[in-house]
């Protein structure tokens, strides 16, 4: 008998609930350990407010997570020891206060051997997880699935920290490893031609919509995985890299994007690559509807949780 | 000139309303007889309540439907006598009580000559429509629609019946012809590798998502039509078969799924196939926005009676 | 500094979770013992379902709970050891089951030495909690807030229990103690003019809302003290006591009811009464908006933990 | 057992449905007869559209209704014959159409010995309704609920008839006995002074609610009574007297207006009075929630029917 | 730095605005001009009101463009001078009075050599425009999206004017070149086989979606240049052409339709087309959820201004 | 004719467009000019985010606002110059910088003659709000709505400022006269005792919706007169100082409160009172339904300008 979705107290797929500063070694058994994070920050959006809720909404539809992946053949809850975090502290009116948080939970988290899927709160949150990602695993490769490059420079006067400019803040701290750095799905209005630009001239390997559509997830998965190989990799997935169809709860949806088939298959893809961390941003419970886009983000998490669960020596 | 969609008293697609208990032979014509029959029983769902509301909303978004099917060519309520027959009596705490009631009005309906398309109400109300359909027909080919086996054994400790267990408990009964059942949507996190083992082992056929993806209509009809023949087909089709995009509205989405076009596609792909009754379940219109689920329903109804229509001799 | 309300896992007013099995002796402290009980029921209910969601609705909303009560003076989380002991086991199918599992929960909490807040489900709920209450406490004086008696003999044929029958079927089995059962907020049509006259035959005072209007607070509360006097008390809210613009979410709503300053005017002024338990019941938040609803359930739920923080020996 | 509020085919409060065609004598009993009659039209309103689907929307929330009035002490649907005409035919584009088609709906119900009770629809239909009755009872005294008095002379320019001016068209053809048409619930900004100046030179004895706030029904009704007398009397309720807390779902919402239960108070309050005619207009649900507006709606139709079934020799 | 969408006054994309009747030749720049139009008319549609909100919803979910096309390649906004005209003057209750104002507001604004984006308002309004655009330009190729012919003769008993016959009333007017007359999208249950079989007759190239998805946009949009050519082209975009999932926020959906992303593709394809007008109707926020038709409908606009953008000598 | 309230561009109640950098002198007539300025900040909230929106979902309910006042007798926008100064810069990230940026734009304007209407935006903003006024007006008397005291020391560690603790500062900066600073409205749970302690130690006269309950406007409005006196006041308005059954649309909603006519009542009897700033804030309209909240936050706007359109001399 499976436990019934709408009972009971909403860890993430009901895992135990352990404080990010009581994630030290004690709970160590032999399977790989992984801790789901929350980080319900949301004032660096340039639209619509709401991911705040993020973490909460995800939580809430992973009770409808059965535990085992038809299409991978893996059942994770059994392979991993996954554990529920909760929420990192985050200070809504000072995003320096927040990002030292939040890389501070990452850390520990991380220091106690664990590997870490934070549910965001709005993009800008990449930053600090790259920060203690990378100080634990050294340059990062990246996938990155959005609608919006987010490598801007500035996105607010003065303020280098937002959550259209956290890629080019990373680079420039040497924190994503450009050679094997993926956009995918890119699409929409843009400021003007230098936001594609830029980004290319970061480094990135930019994947519009368009693109994608002629490629196929089965010319675009061989490419990812010969340029990514061994190295160390964080996926971040933007729920608008899906069409605003798919993924209503949002801050700042673009139409034309990914249907919630092509982005599953898109991150079973990455079997096989050696991901040390991921998150999953930019849902924004206020404007769900039927909860369809929390569901979506859960079942993301879900294939996260699946691909660790299939790494060799895992 | 057409009624307006927003005017007048909202039975299906305004048929005229034969109660369950008026439907014997007095109002034959010349025509084949449907009776469109509500089962408003949600009592069995494991996650989302709500499908009790099933039949009323796709009801008032049948009035929406204008009577000629361009894509089959031809006119359902000019060459057949639909009636709505309103609702089954249900006792939301009773299970087994509102199995014989629907088990004996869908044999009210059937004995005075109609065929019955019934509009859910959950799942497991799939049980007592087989049984009155099969004494009737004998065992028969089933086309299942779903995200979901519903092959479980046991879905709440020492309860036989609920919107998982509806397939297995019907074939236990004899009441699918297992050399002839599709089940066709199938995909999402099961309990284990032996959800979808147990249904293979019952004979089922069951054709994921992504088998699906990989077919096309265009390789899985013909082999639907090869193997059902001249059997006496059920048509059941769960919304959650369609990805929540098109159909929110449902107690346990899983994303990932049929578009309303390819939905649309397949059920009109049955023609030619000797359907003898039909329900469309599991639509919870409080989970709805806009009615885009309802309305789907309402035009997969549609289908079903063209279908009715262009079967010959009728 | 106070946590903030949108972070964080959602336990009762972020109060331990301590599983019903484990509600033993091993917690004990020196104050007095709460247990806050979800229990999430809904096939019992007449008109719309989804108060299965009502205890997750309801906690969510209480993170929005700071911990003084300002009108009554007192800090109930300080005063007691308030536990969240998550939700007891139900079947969605079967009554009977979803009783008998209702009533052993409450039991082993009660035998713990806790007292009981119990967060609905249906009002069908009420017959267990009673049974249960009353095998500790002796027959019961209640009060009753609702805009339905809920003494109906028979709500749908042959079943005793539903949510409109359980206040007759408790006095039945003298759960009840008649002497001291009051009926809050009742109004709206009714089947007959017996619906009233029933429930003052099985012995309630029966405050209608039009009564109330004319008696005010401050002539219904003495009439309360002085009938229940040093009685064992249990008190249980139908959300629907209170007037739809003010609590939308449930599941028979009717107009013309208590606003929601009236409704927690009169839980305060219980205050001094022997309250030995507690429900709120019929929120339904698939109903709701922007959580009004919840967030009144919870602010009743923490008037009713100030009751018991202010008992004399507590 | 009282039939479940989801089931069943809409008409109102379960009502036979009897076409307005065939609304002559052969229906006759010995009761008084009513027809309800719904007018979806709501292409007059300035503000937001959506009236249109008034009268589904009612009808659906009436299946809510049991059948006593306990505070009238009596049970309408056993002292009258209670039918549902369905709705009048309307032309969208074209006012003065729709004008026709109402006012010769309602004369053939008239015709037929019937009473009416109208659900809108905009408030511009009160003019044809006005029409059929005056026609039949003379000039009738009308008591008219309501935030805005109506009586303008042109909204849209060189347009004699919609929502805004049916009010001061009625008394210009001599509809409404200008001795007996009470104003009650008016409030909010206006166009200018000459708003409620040309209201009361029109003859209307407007009731602001801040008067009402002031009067209460205690001493409005007595004033009501004594001016009405036997004069037939008809009653218009624009939803958007109450507040929008409790009705939303209207097209031109005011704050600060009547509570659910002081409106209901009010019309029980006519108890007495000669109505020959009444209607329920603007409720518009798509703006509704939890289907409160309608909800309400419903009870006020269930309290009109009320006053009908307790007129002496009815 | 861009301004953020959720500040600031709401003209389409924060275009100066400047209302119709001051759009003459003063604010003449070297760069062509476009004038961006709203109708707020909702009085002919046969479904579900609303579309009144169409012109303020587009608006407001314009802010969301940034200025640059990436697969276009072009920024609109810096090769064109676009104005906000504000709304066109509608009469709700006359629809004659409604067409003679927005013909004379287009004239207007195509005399102040000004091309017109309209912003509807339900189908209806296209015959003025088309009148308008007619005057100037003469007969005019029309490509038509839409999941309905709208070449009905009469909706409406006696009523030439609605939103399902405005193409035959154009046809019949001379104003539709129908050697060069395609609609895009059309299916679902029609009247009668008479209603393709009429647009037929009256000269239009229907695509039905089912068709479409046959010949992709690859196949169909070469036919669509090679009969269009350098003819003066008018491209009217009824927002029920897109699926339901994409675009819930219309009067009467239909399943099964274009992807947003198909929408785009296609509209991008119109590139090096002599286009003259173009509208998008039919859009009803009150049924949005997240706004994301509007969000559709606004992208949509984008993408219209970007062809004039691209055009030869523009 | 009065504008359709579903047209054209959404300023406050049609006003004209003057952005604040443009309000210098040169648009001076004889009348005492307001400008409507818009704040759409809301990364200070501590519970639900959105409103950003607040300016918006204002300007829009704005356009229902008809110009005569009917109880005040006077037409604001003839005895008025309003203008609406669009939105205020805001900096999501950074709560100093759009301090600085408010202070500025309010200074600006407050420099040109004019009085500022503003709309918020979360609580924070009044903290600026009042420097700019105190600046030229000196210390202020305080007329403050609000559920809650506002008079944290710290609401988020180490951060002076936040929506919880504006006025705190505000008393420490001397901008607030505490010989005249009313807090009308508060109730719900606190942190404790200390809340309400300390805003009392700070000067204030806290009036609880309990106290409000018993003193009434008829003794409240008095003492407000007779303590504000003749001293410049600055109002300032939390929507949550209303009940959520009327106002839903807000960050940290608590039951229990003002009805929206009360809340009017209060505002028009500051009528003679020397107000020379006042706001609205709080109001989220990701979380309203029907329009409610925003629709009574226009008419406190209009009931503000009604109270500057009837100062002597004004």
């Amino acid at each position: 008998m499976l436990p019934l979705p709408f009972s009971g107290i909403t860890t993430f797929a009901r895992s135990t609930h352990v404080p990010v500063n009581e994630c030290g070694g004690v709970l160590a058994g032999d399977k790989p350990r992984i801790a789901v994070l929350g980080v319900p920050y949301d004032s660096a959006t340039s639209s619509r407010s709401g991911a705040r809720f993020g973490p909460r909404g995800i939580r809430e539809a992973s009770l409808l997570l059965w535990g085992y992946n038809n299409v991978q053949k893996v059942a994770p809850f059994e392979k991993l020891d996954v554990f529920d975090a909760g929420d990192a502290d985050v200070v809504p009116v000072d995003i320096r206060a927040t990002y030292a948080s939040i890389e501070m939970a990452t850390s520990t988290i991380l220091s106690g051997g664990y590997r870490q899927l934070t549910l965001g709160g709005d993009h800008s949150i990449l930053l600090p997880l790259l920060r203690a990602h990378a100080k634990k695993y050294g340059p990062l490769a990246v996938v990155h699935f959005d609608a919006h490059p987010d490598t801007w420079d500035l996105e607010y006067e003065n303020q280098p920290y937002s959550h259209g400019t956290p890629c080019r803040r990373a680079i420039e701290e040497g924190l994503i490893d450009v050679e094997a750095y993926f956009q995918i799905g890119i699409r929409g209005p843009t400021g003007g031609p230098e936001d594609y630009q830029d980004a290319l001239k970061l480094g990135a390997r930019m994947v519009t919509y368009e693109e994608y559509r002629r490629l196929g997830a089965k010319n675009l998965l061989p490419e990812i995985h010969a340029c990514v190989g061994p190295r160390p990799l964080y996926v971040t997935f933007d729920i608008d890299a899906v069409d605003p169809a798919y993924a209503p709860a949002t801050g700042t949806p673009e139409v034309g994007g990914l249907t919630s088939y092509e982005a599953i298959e898109l991150v079973r893809g990455l079997k096989g690559l050696n991901m040390v961390g991921c998150d999953i941003v930019e849902v924004a419970p206020p404007f769900d509807h039927a909860g369809i886009t929390s569901i979506l983000a859960a079942n993301l998490g879900f294939e996260f949780l699946s691909l660790w669960a299939m790494q060799p020596g895992r």
